[in-house]
């Protein structure tokens, strides 16, 4: 019998990144295709101390059913430190607990998108967010990324040509290009932005990994109405827990995104809310970051360094201040997907930059990772590369 | 500025139990209206146990990013069990591990329903069910419930009558009626079924929680082809962990739902999947379930037998062989959503039969949970109950 499936998952890229995992899981490969934390920012022993403290204490209330909004007390946590951090005025029910800030794609994706509604994306932007959205049928429009952020012009022009429904963007140490939008640049989106109704996400899961500490000002700066923020304890705590969340003022659109969140999957793991919370209220999280921070930027500068030393000169690399990830342009005409699998004979991995545009049409960049790989992993991987680009 | 919402959330239901459990919060309320396991069937002390040990033993494993299909040794303990008890062939390649089963009903709503295709469920039906598979726009076509299970006819002249993408049922002690399909009704909508492509969702979250241990044959027998099953965690180790599982031999099926699962929140919290994987193989599920099994018969018990006692002889109600709820039908006439009021201002509480119907058709029935609430508790609140009935 045949099935007939959704037109949605028929249109639905499968995870490029995924597949190249699964080819490099070959031992001995030196991996610069993932976006995996380094293993050092998981605190895993006063993680297990927490373990034990919620067992111990809060009795049935980690196993039980709980609360689709999220725990009280993290969500209050969270408000807390945007209004430290960045003096945002925002309370816990301006916070909804997500099974991760992938899922808050996929909620907001629910509430806002019907087919064919336009969807801006950065140009090239994340692919997990092609993919989240691309199962609601939307028109993607890509908006050209520069070293100062956004393209402005481009943005304008496309929010005066039709109704734009929502523009994803990731402004601290893009995934893929490890660009940060200027101060500037924020502020003239902005200003563009005032005139029009679509709801930008900022997603953030890399803001507080800024190498030398800096914390940027949100675009939307706290007017949270058609603003949403997401943010995530994957990055500087732990991915496995699967613990995000979105934020906003919006309370119709929080409302929905409840709803939506009840039908997805009821609530978030409780236990690991009640983890992550007893950990940050247990311990200095500023102090375990700050380690994350000068390990990433010492990775970062290993990986420039090797790229300066081994690439040839007509090869274009970004300059990240923070994150995880840094991109690579080589001269026009030469295909990083040829390069992919030269690069795979030799036990080196990355990912091509095809799959972080909407229409596949990038040839010649690609993303590389450094949080996952030592110094000299870094030095090797890279004379690797450089050797199979002449 | 105003936001446009999507159709798909406007169409959707709001959790009515969610607000009833909003406003049944009070302290001293006798409720029959949630869903919750006892906290009895949480093995506390044993998952410390395994968190310690996997903590100890397993190093970051559990606190990085994972694969989307869930942790190979926990689904090949699943594959296992239900060769063991169902004598099914199935794999770990057959499994998907979701967050908690709700996530099943979006991936399956994901992957085939287009708006407006038909989907069957039961009547009354799951209203977690309804609302999840609100989100994708469907036709929902309910087909009566009775002692025996299904109302065949009725089943087959609706597939007869269009093409039906999507069949959800719940065979063993239904939610929310607590009925059980009889193994002839389980036989001919199997016999039926082979006529027509579509898929049959068995929702199997009580299965292992009938009072006489006897395990039911699934409709599909291991000729998954068509067919899905979806497991749970939730009521025999913790709901609060989200791990459920959707089951089936159809590979390009599962293709598709690995892909919206990612697209949805990457993969399950992987700590907790550890965490049960390692509980699985360090006890005996089988004696913790047999303690779960006991007390709820003796709950159900009691609450039969005050029913017997107090309610007025010309109401109805099932007589549950096992899960979590029975299902109560006044006289015609007799609204239970006024009974609902009278029985709040008495401190007692239940779900009105409306939700689990589509059209909201129903005035005269009602849900009982009886899991959660002491024998006294019981009696006193049929008994309050009972007064407000009259």
């Amino acid at each position: 019998m045949n099935t007939a499936y959704s037109d949605r998952i028929l249109k639905t890229p499968k995870s490029f990144i995924r597949e190249i995992l699964k080819v490099t899981e070959v031992k001995d490969i030196i991996s610069f295709a993932g976006g995996l934390p380094n293993p050092i920012s998981f605190p895993q022993d006063t993680l297990q101390e927490s373990m034990n403290r919620i067992v111990n204490e809060e009795g049935a209330k980690p196993f039980q059913y709980s609360t689709t909004e999220g725990l009280r007390p993290l969500r209050e946590y969270i408000a807390e430190r945007y209004e430290k951090q960045q003096n945002l005025k925002v309370s816990a029910d301006d916070i909804l607990i997500t099974t991760g800030s992938q899922q808050g794609l996929d909620l907001m994706g629910k509430v806002l998108v019907n087919k064919g509604d336009a969807i801006l994306i950065e140009k090239p932007g994340y692919l997990g967010a092609i993919q989240s959205f691309s199962l609601y049928e939307p028109e993607f429009i890509q908006i050209n990324l520069n070293e100062n952020g956004l393209d402005t012009d481009q943005l304008e022009q496309e929010l005066k040509k039709q109704q734009v429904k929502l523009i994803y963007t990731v402004p601290n140490f893009q995934n893929p290009t490890g660009l940060t939008y200027s101060k500037e640049n924020r502020k003239k989106i902005a200003d563009i932005l005032s005139d029009y109704p679509a709801i930008l996400i900022e997603d953030d899961p890399y803001g507080n990994l800024s190498f030398d500490g800096e914390i940027y000002p949100y675009i939307t700066d706290g007017k949270l109405l058609n603003g949403v923020l997401f943010g995530s304890f994957s990055k500087i705590i732990t991915p496995g827990m699967r613990i995000g969340w979105i934020c906003t003022k919006n309370r119709e659109l929080m409302s929905h995104l409840v709803t939506a969140k009840q039908a997805s999957d009821l609530h978030t793991n409780i236990f690991s809310q009640y983890l992550i919370n007893d950990y940050l209220r247990q311990n200095d999280i500023d102090i375990h970051i700050s380690k994350i921070r000068s390990l990433y930027k010492e990775q970062c500068g290993a990986m420039l360094n090797a790229i300066d030393r081994y690439f040839p000169k007509n090869v274009r690399v970004t300059r990240p201040k923070g994150g995880m990830f840094l991109w690579v342009t080589l001269p026009d005409g030469k295909s990083t997907m040829e390069l992919f699998y030269k690069a795979l004979e030799k036990n080196v991995s990355f990912v091509p930059g095809n799959p972080f545009y909407v229409q596949g049409e990038s040839f010649s960049t690609m993303r590389l990772n450094y949080t996952n790989s030592s110094k000299e992993m870094i030095e090797e991987g890279i004379k690797r590369l450089a050797g199979v680009m002449l």
